[in-house]
Formats: structure tokens, sequence, C-alpha cells
């Protein structure tokens, strides 16, 4: 058995669960060991809390000097931090791709759309900006077109980006002609890859197709692909490519 | 006499001017010398224009080929591209800073607010990662709160993205509590500082405030200041600070 921490779990529906309050530590360490659970994986982005939001009950209240100060700096500092609070407890963390390592992307492309050499030089250069970026503990993303970076992803999520890119389309600020530019995600250079793999599906998909974008590059092995299926059906439908590279490439 | 290359001139209304299209070099260059101007000086932000957009004169045809070379890669590129081939012409390229050395910020605080020390971290923090992310020639500004990045500049422009931060901190989606976070604009650290220095104005102040930033920081002697005095009262009816840090901070 292993007990998921998740923040918003498709998977809710379909299996036993229970829904806590951030900050329930006591009752999570509690029902994870009522159902036998040894491994804890994480799932999900996080969207970082406002301290008032946490209620931490008892065991909680203990471990909040430790979470206040895993919660200053970035995210991987955050998550690292709550990894370990729950390491101390005896809990064993993995990544959820050494649960299910179906979920993650393969080398090469999903669809029948290939990427072009004008597409693969701006996959370079967002691989790139992603590695130099990637020690500020920022975002995974970055809309690239013509060599010239169009949006770099921080706080806001890689749909609202995206969403971003969209209206500079249509509002003439951004001119690179509709079928050129990719979206690049890839993990951060120090990334602890039990947390936060960045993660794609058809929704992606679709905002890069309403964004203009040739298509979508990610890190195989390091990216999760949510409903595969689907995530294709959409890729051909919007005829957006969707390419994993090696990793190692993003370096 | 100076010619200003401009693309949105408050100036225009007041001085004597010529609109000129996209392209028409030609055009420029007949004008420039009928008024006996030897200096050139670029005003104003960048809007990539289509190639569709531009309307070359006889010698915009003959310059289109180094025009287009220039248009591909990055901003510094197209405007150090443009650069050349008027000064190819005999006309002298000189910076904003040189003609009118008031406009820029000088060293310290504007206005009655303060920085803390928390604020003065934050600085720190968007000053480094923009001297990183500065060789991929993208956008020259970043917020920050409590050492996390919450915003990046692209092609969006400064507005847009404090417009994003005050949109995710309605939305939830950012939860550092308002009077938290600072905006940093520094120059791209190769950066020809005769074209596009960073810039900020009353509008910059407005922005600030509604994203419920603490203040504002930039470089001292490379950023133009736009109406001072407006923005010093924006400044302290927005209760937001005004910063520039001594140049070389940002390497």
């Amino acid at each position: 058995m292993v007990a998921l921490w998740c923040c918003f779990c498709c998977a809710a529906e379909r299996f036993p669960h229970h829904w806590i309050h951030i900050g329930q530590i006591g009752k999570f360490l509690r029902l994870a060991r009522a159902a036998g659970c040894r491994d804890v994986v994480f799932i999900g982005a996080l969207v970082r809390p406002s301290l008032w939001q946490v209620h931490p009950d008892f065991k909680g209240l203990r471990v909040l000097p430790r979470a206040i100060a895993a919660y200053r700096g970035g995210d991987n500092h955050l998550l690292s931090g709550m990894g370990k609070l729950l390491e101390d407890e005896g809990l064993h963390l993995v990544g959820a791709h050494e649960v299910a390592p179906e979920i993650l992307m393969p080398e090469g492309t999903l669809g029948r759309v290939q990427p072009s050499e004008r597409d693969r030089a701006d996959v370079g250069l967002g691989l790139d900006y992603l590695h130099a970026a990637g020690r500020f503990d920022i975002g995974q993303a970055v809309v690239v077109a013509g060599r010239h970076v169009l949006a770099v992803e921080a706080a806001e999520g890689t749909d609202a980006m995206l969403g971003r890119v969209a209206e500079m389309r249509a509002n003439g600020r951004v001119r690179a002609p509709r079928g050129t530019g990719v979206l690049v995600k890839a993990p951060k250079p120090a990334q602890d890859r039990r947390f936060d793999l960045p993660s794609i599906g058809p929704r992606t998909i679709e905002g890069a197709g309403r964004a203009g974008l040739a298509g979508i590059a990610v890190v195989a092995g390091s990216t999760i692909v949510a409903e595969f299926e689907q995530l294709v059906t959409a890729a051909d439908r919007a005829n957006v490519f969707v390419l994993g590279v090696p990793s190692g490439s993003e370096q």
C-alpha cells in the first residue's frame, strides 16, 4: 500500500481515499499506518499555502517550526523539507516514476506531427534557458519562437503562461507567425525527482494549440504524461508535435 | 540637432518631428541630414514588427538582407544591427543617458518609503536572476517575494507582468501577504546602453501598488526615470519604495 500525498487527485474518484487539511500531519500518519503504508508518493503541483490556511493538528504543531523553515525559500526547499519530515516518521518517499514508470514520457515523438529543424533550434534554446534559470527554483517551462524567448513560467503555471502567449499573438505583441514556437518543460537541475516532476496532459496540448505553437518538448524519463491516449489524439488534432528529448540534453 | 528614433514619443507633441514607416531608412536619412543631425538617439521599447508590416523605401530595400539578419535573434541583436546600419551612413549613435543624464535613476531611494532588510534580500535575488538570465536576451524585470520568484518578464512587458502578479494575489495563487515583494529591473549584462535601457514611470509605480509590492529596485545610472516628480508623488501615495542600487550590484 502506498500513501499518496496529493493535492487534486484524479484518482480520488476511483480509489479509497481520505481528505485532510494542510497541516494535519498527525492524521495523515495515523491513516497511512492504519492502511499499512510504508511508501509515500507526492503527486500534483504545489500551490504554496498561506500560513493562515494551515490547520495543524497536535503533531502538525510540533513540527511547525520545521515546516516554517521549509516554507521560506523556493518550492524545492519546501517539498524536500516536508519529505524529510515524513521520512523521520519512518515512511519511505518514492517518486511517481518509481511506482508507475509507464506514466513517464519516452524518447522521440508521440503522435504523427514531427518537429522541423527550426523547432529543434528553439527547443535547444529553451532547454539552455531552463538549465541556467533552474538554480533559482522558478518554473519549469518557457516558450521560444524563432530563437526568441516569448514567455517564462514562474508562479502562474504552464496553462496561464500559454494563455498569455495566445493573448500576445492575438493583440499583436508577438508577431511570430502561428505554427511557430515551442513550449519547453524540464525539471530543475538540482530537482529531487520524487517531487513535482514536470507534467503534460491533453490540456497542455490544447493550450499550446491555442497559443499557435508548433509543438511541445519535454525531457524523456523525467516528465509525467497524464491521460496518454487523449494527449496523443489532442496533439494530432491540434497539429502539435510532442517530443521527448533524451535526458541530459537539458544540461 | 539630434535625430530621435522613437516609437511612441511623448516629446512628439512638443518638438518638430516627422512620422515615418518602419523600413523607410532612405526617408529617415534624408530628413535627418536636412535638419543637420549628426547624432541619433533610440528611445522607447521595442515591439518586434512583423516583416509584413515593414514598408521599405529604396534605401530600405537595399539594406533589407542586413535588417532580416538582425531580426533573427534577440532584441539586442535587432537593435545593434539597426544601429550599425545607421552608423555606416555616417550618423553617430548616442545613448539617451549621454544627451540627458538628468533622466537617469540616482543611487538611493526616491520618495519617503524605505526598503526593509527582507526587501533588500528579495532585491539581491532578483538581480542575481536577471544577471543569470541576461545572456538569453529576454526581459529585464522580475518580481520576487520572500526569496521566491513570482513572475519573470519576457515579451509581455513590465506592466503586463505586474498585472499578472496582482491577479495571482487576487485569485490566491500567490499567498505572500500584500506589502511584500519587489519589482527588480536591470539592463542585460551585455547590453549596449545606447538601446532600450530599462525605464520606470508613474505607471510602473501604480502597477507595483496594485500588485501589492513593497517597492521597486533598479540599477542607478542605467535606468531611465520618466516623469520624475509624478513618479515620486505616486510612490509616496502608493506606499512603495523606489531604490537605485549601485551599478555593479547586478553582477
